[in-house]
């Protein structure tokens, strides 16, 4: 329970009516019940009002909400930006005790910082070091010599490779691999379909490689802080340097990550986006989901590229792509509303219509 | 072993010859030995009888099973329904003996129901309730305060998290993670990469955003009865709202479903399909693989999205779409004609050949 | 520490300059050390050297290294290969103790080969094989039954089904599925998006399927020798059939592979490509990332799929194909280039230039 004006101020947002009438949680106002904060910020959600039971509701800024019936009501100006302010404030505690569960196996030339809930059945490998009050949850696994910084929550069944690098504050969801070995192989002798990939022929001719022989992981994963990766994305170990994310960068569930790619500084990378072994992505960039992009190439700083985009060649800083191949968002656009007109208009052409 | 008339009448078929003869098991026609049932309900499939050593067979209605040198047969005029069937008869036993195994963690708060299973190193936080005859296999995790219903199978290394509420008879393949937090954050100033995405421009201008703030889930995972999730699929938390899975839908593996969406009742949705955050979809929607959805929209009852679709837009009920972004079936077609006509065509046009 | 003479030996390349200078490392050039070994075997590496202050490298056949100022040089004619040979004799050692760790669940019944290491928390079921020298890492699960040949490499939380049969040095990186249930469904009554698929309908009418009864799975899963499965990849267990992988065959991380797929002998097949429920894929067959192929198809010995194809039908031996649905690798070309024409020709024609 919270009172609205309690609340309010801790939103640093104004308030109307009743600044004493306390809520028990914030919910979707299909969903409030009577003791309810209804999320009402979106203009499109504040009919919704008419029929929730509520008597206090957060709203667009000059909202009537006398007119709706309500006792009390909060103003919000940036509704997603005092969505995190109130999602901060209610959110659940985590069941993470103090201290180091009785099954945890923790090598005991591993250092752990003060303060940390290591839980049941959780690993933690050879010359590892814990950071101050890390919370890592059942079945994580932590690799040898691998260094995780203060204040990290790690979940259930994280994989984190043996020498990661890792900063503060990082958030890593369930069943994440950092640092599997990269993808890499080669022939002994020239194979077909990579000669036919060079020449660029539509074909495959002569004899097939056979065996392929592995590039090994020197490399490890390096990650910035205030980090956060989603649950079952892999990121593979780089070959002669590390892997490497930058600092304030978050990535969605089942992102696959190549070895040896480097992701810049408070970039967001969507679900189940792949980057392909070696490829530089610069600062704030953002991929939407589903976007593949191929090995070798960069991405410049400060681009967009549209959700379920193929990136095939080297994308320069502050662009907006899409498609596959992914090109200029005005072009695909163009593209786009072609192909849709094209039917017609080879009916057209061939009527000599014009 | 079972003998042919028992098999028959178990699955509600008609028979054949020799109902004495007991056969083993059933088997891929290709790979049946003599005592094995061959599977070939599929007429494609009776000709590799006649190098198969079998001496029985589950065939088409009306086939000449005494041609084929058979000593008894089945005839299923509905081939998969019989395999349905047949598969339920002869699957194999789970290693999952009843009982709590010794190493397993289990919260004294948590409530366990009646002839459970609960294997090596699961961990069952507080509050949770499990049960009637679930059977939860090794290193599985089940949150706090988290509900399960009757007779649930729950493979390994599944992830479930806090307070997620889930059905009877449920089926979770290995690795599933079931409540991580919805990936959502808000940027502290509108970012530039947001207001070129708003814009709809091709290039990024003005200063960029950059740090990201997290809207944390306080919502769950809801679940019906009756449902299935794949291997390795991933299941976020909803905001305010619960994240929410309708009876009988089934899921496969690898997919993702982020924050606050709503999947109906009796829908199937296949392999690495995903679906972005707060977008609806109906009952007994097909999703096939490698989808995907953008977020905020709807999908209408009894609609199919073929394989490796992009749904950029709303979806009315009973469409067919294909394609990306997604249109309907036939104008896809008509599309994809022209477009492979587009070379010659363009080509006669120059020579003015029209 | 390995002498410059040593390693050129050990790799089968010659080498140039002061055979006994000793190296610490090889690294790449950006970020190699005085004591390190720089690789530039690769042209475009070459000039990064200028900066570097190392005193040894691996050059290009035939580079100037007394004017690049170095003291000692090795020359790899084929980079790649001098790669895999680096890095296996610099690879870091795991830790992977030998012995059985105390908290790990085997099976009385199992059979456990010479000179393993089973880590901790690892799980053995009833009736399992597991070959000599196999290192099974922490919280890996290995089900009833299973068959596992000598020099295994499982690496933390990979599940491996009951039945499996996995040849010898086979590789599986952290939380790999392997032997899921098949995704196989059928309706009691024929359902309407079923009968508008057949019908190539855009529109589902009639009554819809509502209830989805389960194919069991009876097939295992059955890989090869000398195979590699990547991080969070799942491989379903065949119907009636195994599911199988042949000999050396690669396979990268999120990979899903449905019941009753074949992949040949030494295949690639790249991060998150999906081959659905019964494709046959021959040897030597290079699937790039984020393939996705349909099901009942078979792709010929010695193909070639580029990177987000999505492969529709059958596809012939020794062919290079692209696009959505995926086409010759010319005729993809040549449409694509038509279609980027596509608004100006449109353009022009309206306009009447032809």
């Amino acid at each position: 329970m919270i009172r609205i004006d309690a609340l309010a101020a801790a939103l640093g947002l104004d308030h109307a009516g009743d600044g004493a009438l306390a809520i028990d949680r914030p919910r979707h106002p299909a969903e409030a019940a009577a003791g309810d904060l209804a999320i009402a910020m979106d203009p499109a959600m504040v009919p919704l009002l008419e029929q929730a039971p509520v008597r206090a509701a957060i709203l667009p800024e000059g909202a009537d909400w006398q007119g709706l019936g309500l006792a009390a009501a909060i103003f919000a100006p940036r509704p997603r930006y005092a969505m995190a302010g109130l999602t901060a404030t209610f959110q659940h505690p985590l069941h993470a005790p103090e201290g180091v569960h009785p099954s945890a196996v923790v090598d005991p030339s591993a250092e752990i910082g003060e303060g940390v809930s290591i839980g049941p059945f959780v690993v933690i490998g050879p010359g590892a070091r814990i950071g101050a009050r890390a919370r890592i949850l059942s079945h994580a696994a932590i690799g040898a010599e691998a260094v995780l910084g203060d204040d990290a929550l790690i979940h259930a069944g994280v994989r984190i490779g043996a020498r990661a690098t890792i900063g503060h504050r990082f958030i890593c969801q369930p069943g994440a691999v950092i640092g599997g070995d990269g993808f890499s192989f080669v022939t002994l002798e020239p194979g077909a379909v990579e000669a036919a990939k060079a020449r660029g022929a539509s074909d495959v001719t002569g004899a097939a490689a056979t065996i392929h022989v592995r590039i090994h992981s020197l490399g490890a994963v390096r990650i910035g802080d205030d980090v956060e990766v989603g649950a079952n994305t892999t990121i593979d170990n780089g070959t002669l340097r590390d892997t490497s994310i930058g600092d304030g960068s978050k990535i969605d569930n089942q992102v696959q990550l190549g070895h040896n790619v480097v992701v810049g500084r408070h970039c967001l990378i969507c679900a189940q986006t792949g980057v392909a072994g070696s490829t530089e992505i610069g600062d704030r960039v953002v991929l939407g989901g589903q976007v593949g992009v191929a090995d070798h190439l960069s991405i410049g700083h400060d681009s967009l590229i549209a959700a379920g985009s193929g990136v095939g060649s080297r994308v320069p800083p502050r662009s907006v792509m899409m498609g596959v191949p992914a090109i200029k968002r005005d072009e695909f656009y163009r593209m786009t509303m072609a192909i849709r007109r094209l039917p017609r208009f080879m009916e057209k052409m061939r009527r000599g219509e014009g």
